[in-house]
């Protein structure tokens, strides 16, 4: 993904591409007063939709529903909620998730979507982020759901990715421009970003006219290298959804190769928003592993760095040790990852502090403190295979906003 | 392992079993002036010895020679530096490593040891510890050895304790009193606590006459359930070491079983030691998993939340957070551990916060405020497996010392 791609004014929201609406509204379930209810709806001519949900065992009840609900390839909305992530909350908790639904189908059937057959509520996908275990205050949410179906405006999509965010500073938006199609997307995470996905919840949108089998391959293809290379923390979220609704009112339909160009781009975009925006987080540390005998085993060192938390904690104190990203490296097991540690190379930002697995330039030829990214490239000797994850550094505001703040 | 064995006065050292001199001296290693290299002699009549080293791949100088050196089953003695962890150092750390044991061979000889014969380099084992990628000042380190040598004495375990220290704030010694035979033991390490050892450096010795392949059997089962028991911080060191020596001066031969249970209680004294001065945390965390299928399953779980930050960080803020618990439980696949997530019950310091899956008892119950100490317990309802694993909260001063500490 570009390293570049940090959001400011986004070049288009999830209603740019023709055929949706959406609203982001205040429904009370955050403490702070501040918009936590979002819905977009997908008015056609197509209602295509794919989903990629947490692999997390111990997963929400919005996640059981929209996996079900999604099964058709068909869906007419997406709400979503911050302020709870209805987690952990046992039958009532989908009975919850169940009656969102539905009173989302109901509320849009009356302002008229659907025209003669309305909506049903095996239409309505339901996403969920905050707190785990506790129920959602149902009255307030149903409330909020009728105030966004009246908001619904196709200028909407930036009051819904407003909407749901939790400990995110900025709202992450993305737009792809294609020939006379596009795809839009917004999303929301900051703590508990990794692999199968994060506390994030992402909701993309496109007019180009495609197929539900077309629309979950791609969806899938884009995320296992946008968002699966993401590894913030290491955290698995119960919540963790990524939405593709397809309008097909551009008319136009895209090759699945330039469909996934565009949806792989969306989801870059906003994977390294997630990251530029990482609770405490004072770096993006991007770690490019290469010369490995697979993309597999390129994958697992990569993972293993990013997940050392003395490596993290090394680059907060803007120290390049690249000992402690040998000492990750060596965890991996040679079945995993074939390589001899004899021949490992490390370069961090353009300096190669170790070679052939000793020492190599001086450490002190790496300025760490001037830049928020860092590249750490580690180089196996053993193959063509490469992969780049991104992470973050463990710094005192990660711990602080982590023991502070309850999800 | 027993949760009041934190050490004050030990009860006895490594010398306290027959058979045994050790020193520990200043050789200026330390910029802080400390004590930095430790001798152990076994004087025998036996002089048998096992070593478990770490499983990294990417390992120091020292352990690849303590691998060879352990071989045999016979070891005189073990030196151990801290200041420089001599790995990632290339063949000429490897010929450091070399050159150290080939000097307190020479030294120990002329002092006497091995009578006629004389002491080998490769009846020397040799363990470092402290930064990675720098070479050992070779000078001082072996003037170290002459000094070490000379100070030799039957009351230099509490010396050669003290002199393995780095991040550590207290020494850490132990000492197992079978009948007429006892098992003494020192351990060292603070940081990259881990499964597979961490970095670490553990001299064990015994009187007990017993065999080599006793000592390597018993001294695996040991470390399997203590110190493969602790992941403080998830990260594996390049130089963990423990090893055994056995003198047989006693002239006892306990039981296998006799000496399993001692070792494996000197093992479990040290190992939580070694978790109750753990870099910079406030809580000692006993992550109890229950109800697996398979001990395997069970540990494979107790892992999954003894790495998660979040949790850890929610222990640190005293947050009894559950969901997080139950989020970290739902990342290990059904084929590794089987359970039903609805099943789920947690218990944190006596009070069932969450029941099959949901919430349980209000989590303002808990009280982690007051205690060092935090047991949270998972039941998985799946069989009867059980297993302990000790673990640290991630603390602000965890990521000042180990983003200030280069290692």
């Amino acid at each position: 993904m570009p390293a570049d791609a940090r959001a400011a004014t986004p070049a288009g929201t999830i209603t740019t591409p023709r055929g949706f609406r959406a609203a982001g509204v205040a429904a009370g379930l955050k403490t702070s007063g501040r918009p936590d209810v979002a819905l977009v709806v997908n008015d056609g001519p197509q209602h295509v939709a794919a989903a990629v949900l947490t692999s997390n065992r111990v997963h929400a009840a919005p996640v059981a529903w929209t996996r079900q609900a999604v099964k058709d390839g068909v869906a007419r909305a997406v709400v979503l909620n911050s302020g709870g992530a209805n987690a952990c909350t046992g039958p009532e908790g989908f009975a919850d998730t169940h009656a969102t639904a539905e009173h989302v189908a109901a509320a849009l059937t009356a302002a008229g979507v659907g025209a003669d057959d309305g909506v049903g509520a095996g239409d309505v996908l339901v996403c969920s982020t905050g707190l785990i275990g506790v129920r959602l205050p149902m009255p307030a949410l149903l409330s909020g759901v009728d105030a966004a179906t009246a908001a619904l405006s196709a200028t909407g999509g930036d009051a819904a990715a407003h909407a749901i965010m939790t400990t995110d500073t900025v709202a992450k938006q993305t737009l792809q421009e294609g020939d006379g199609w596009s795809v839009g997307g917004m999303a929301k995470g900051a703590g508990m970003l990794a692999p199968g996905l994060a506390t994030m919840l992402c909701v993309l949108t496109t007019d180009a006219a495609i197929d539900a089998a077309t629309a979950d391959a791609v969806l899938r293809a884009a995320t296992a290298v946008t968002f699966d290379r993401v590894d913030s923390d290491g955290c698995m979220s119960t919540n963790d959804t990524v939405v593709l609704m397809a309008s097909g009112a551009s008319g136009v339909t895209p090759t699945p190769e330039e469909l996934t160009e565009a949806v792989t781009a969306a989801c870059a975009d906003l994977a390294r928003q997630l990251v530029a925006d990482a609770e405490g987080a004072s770096h993006d540390i991007a770690v490019t592993v290469r010369g490995a005998t697979t993309e597999d085993a390129a994958l697992a060192v990569a993972r293993a760095v990013s997940r050392s938390n003395l490596f993290k904690a090394a680059i907060f104190g803007n120290d390049p040790n690249w000992g402690r990203v040998l000492s990750a490296v060596g965890t991996v097991p040679e079945d995993v990852a074939p390589f001899d540690p004899l021949t490992l190379d490390v370069t961090i930002n353009g300096v190669q502090v170790c070679r052939a697995g000793g020492v190599g330039e001086p450490r002190e030829l790496v300025d760490l403190a001037s830049a928020r990214e860092v590249a750490v490239d580690v180089d196996l000797h053993a193959g063509d295979a490469q992969v780049t994850l991104w992470t973050n550094d463990l710094t005192h505001d990660y711990v602080h906003e982590n023991s502070a703040y309850s999800s």
